[in-house]
């Protein structure tokens, strides 16, 4: 029985001949022909030929222009199953032919026996922090270029102090003198369990995965050596592939946090490139993201809510046989948001914060505890200005940055 | 002394403010704030600073907008000497801001050397060939998938009875059960010999290769153990970094045709992604690709122009302390090209065809010959129809494709 990977493309060129356009792709990205071949031949070469599976045609927005979603199967038999080798499949030459962008992409079930998903996943993510109820809080370091370890530290223990569930590296912290990976899991490490003994809670701390590819592993192993309990990876400058590899290794037992870093590069364009659900959703989830970064609607740098919803959708889809990704919007956030993001994201999010925590005015631990009070507000049904009259890290948090 | 690497952005938005949105990006990449720190910690900071060295400001197209080039320093010591440390560093969440594309990107010395380059190069290309004095000549399979090992060594032995120098895989040829790398390795190159005998040419085989990032090595080692004498490789599905490793590694002593599969996820937009130049010339041979295929200006699948000499530029670029990239524009090339091929970029170029070659009415070993034909035309300075008169495969290339 033949198995295809589905890949959904929105067209805006030749408009006059959509379906001719789409036949070309089914051929041209399998077999190449099929009218030369000999009737004998044609039998053999059946199963590896491309299948159009739909064609819709719309009006554009420019007048008289129309454009066009096609879904082309492509055989399983084709391809070998890993991520490199299904996407140099459908939009390898394809990305480089005119305007037209990958919207969509789903994959058989023979495709997605070779990959096992996420380790931890959103339940196992909570099952190592016993939070089971509510949305989880992370939070970034403040600056850490040019900082040594006990600016580090600093910074950790404060952020650790205001009840966060998670600190993430800052994703440009490579290797360096100051902070090299060992010394600073073992830094931060000390100073979240100090912090545990004042608020209770114990932290994942996702350190920063870098260096030459094929040394990953052995880097990821050496920061898990030294304690690191989470991994941060910027998944697009290796390959979904490598983050596959990594989530796969049953000696790399943490979790690991995709960061979206050079994204931008392929999902903005409306006629080129790859949808942010594609990318950051579906393909983060398959390669085993545990937890999964992506602009929030919300801030400065912002994604289009569609495409976040979309993100959010392909994290959690529960038809698909592997555990969840954690969703992570994040830029902009501070404590004011918390009901919206629940409101647009659920309980299973990551409420994530940067100056959000660190801009506080009361300073970085009470901007954690803002949050955490904004939380609990959320869990309890009560409006967070009626929490706020409880809580004053909530309350100045509320007058520094605006009641919604 | 400081040293930085350099990228160049094209920015759309904040048309009022483009100094200040160059000075927050400069900031914002590197240390993160400025003003908050204390004076005593600005001067151990100073030297992680990103520093803002141009910003030009032009109108555009659109009436009464405008856009801004900027340059931006960010310096050496924040970064580790890898190529996704690079990118994550001057566009990773830069990517993501709106409205904003990377131009240009050089490097400081100190990166470079990190960087060996293309292990051959164009010389050694030549040299491995015997060949110093003309453009080279590669042909692609006419298709590969649902062919057994029969199917493509008589593919191969009619494209190398042609007397092309260079044959390569498909570039969606995987590990496959009908023609596994070894076997695919062992069968053309036996071909390769026996029409060698024919011709008295020797050619260099691009197998491709695939499989999972961390085993790429191994892979390539049994490819090179079964005879294979050059590489294919879909760079941008496993990272420049894959490609830098595979390439530095002295027991991988072959050529490497890295292939601009996924790309135009990434280069056509005006207004979002990343320069042709600079994702398939200057970080192909940064990373140390010996041959860099892309999109002719000539065919269906079409690169501007502009984008062409811009990565051709990038190959050959004399200032740079490594040996230069074969430039291999490629998609709709046939025989009346050649001369074109030539003036547009000299005669250190390979010209490629797949059905330039297979398409001619008498054949794919006439295909190639035709084109060997153009190619001693336009070395000898003699116009092609002259030289038709005497070579009949020529003669009927200039009929098939057109005089020019």
């Amino acid at each position: 029985m033949n198995e295809y990977c589905v890949a959904t493309y929105r067209l805006f060129d030749d408009a006059a001949s959509f379906d001719k356009k789409a036949e070309g792709i089914a051929l041209g990205l399998t077999i190449g022909s099929w009218t030369d071949l000999p009737e004998a031949k044609k039998a053999s070469m059946e199963k590896h030929l491309g299948r159009v599976l739909s064609v819709d045609v719309h009006e554009s927005d420019e007048p008289g222009k129309r454009y066009a979603d096609i879904a082309i199967g492509y055989p399983d038999v084709n391809f070998s199953h890993d991520i490199a080798a299904l996407l140099v499949t459908v939009f390898g030459k394809l990305s480089m032919d005119g305007r037209i962008k990958l919207i969509d992409l789903s994959w058989s079930t023979s495709f997605q026996h070779a990959f096992q998903g996420p380790k931890f996943g959103i339940e196992g993510v909570r099952s190592l922090l016993s939070v089971h109820d509510r949305p989880l809080l992370m939070s970034i370091f403040k600056s850490v270029i040019g900082h040594d370890l006990d600016g580090l530290r600093e910074q950790f223990y404060q952020q650790a102090l205001g009840g966060v569930d998670l600190i993430k590296d800052d994703e440009i912290l490579f290797e360096n003198p100051l902070t090299p990976i060992q010394d600073r899991v073992r830094t931060c490490m000390e100073a979240a369990k100090q912090a545990q003994e004042m608020t209770g809670k114990s932290l994942l701390y996702a350190t920063n995965l870098t260096g030459p590819v094929f040394k990953l592993r052995e880097q990821a192993l050496w920061a898990i050596d030294a304690g690191a309990n989470a991994l941060l990876f910027n998944v697009l400058g290796y390959g979904y592939d490598a983050l596959h590899e990594l989530s796969a290794d049953p000696e790399i037992a943490v979790p690991i946090l995709a960061h979206p870093a050079l994204a931008g590069a392929m999902y903005p364009s409306i006629d080129q490139g790859i949808s942010a659900k594609v990318l950051l959703g579906k393909l983060m989830r398959l390669a085993g993201a545990d937890l999964v970064l992506f602009p929030s609607p919300y801030g400065s740098v912002t994604m289009p809510k569609e495409d976040n919803q979309g993100i959010k959708a392909a994290c959690i889809d529960d038809t698909l046989p592997m555990k969840s990704s954690f969703p992570v919007p994040s830029a902009g956030i501070h404590p004011a948001l918390v009901p919206v993001i629940v409101e647009d994201f659920g309980l299973d999010v990551v409420v994530n914060a940067g100056g959000g925590v660190h801009g506080h005015p009361m300073g970085t631990a009470s901007g954690g505890k803002a949050f955490v009070q904004a939380i609990d507000a959320v869990m309890q049904q009560v409006p967070l200005e009626e929490a706020a009259k409880q809580h004053p890290e909530l309350q100045v948090a509320l007058e520094r940055w605006g009641k919604k």
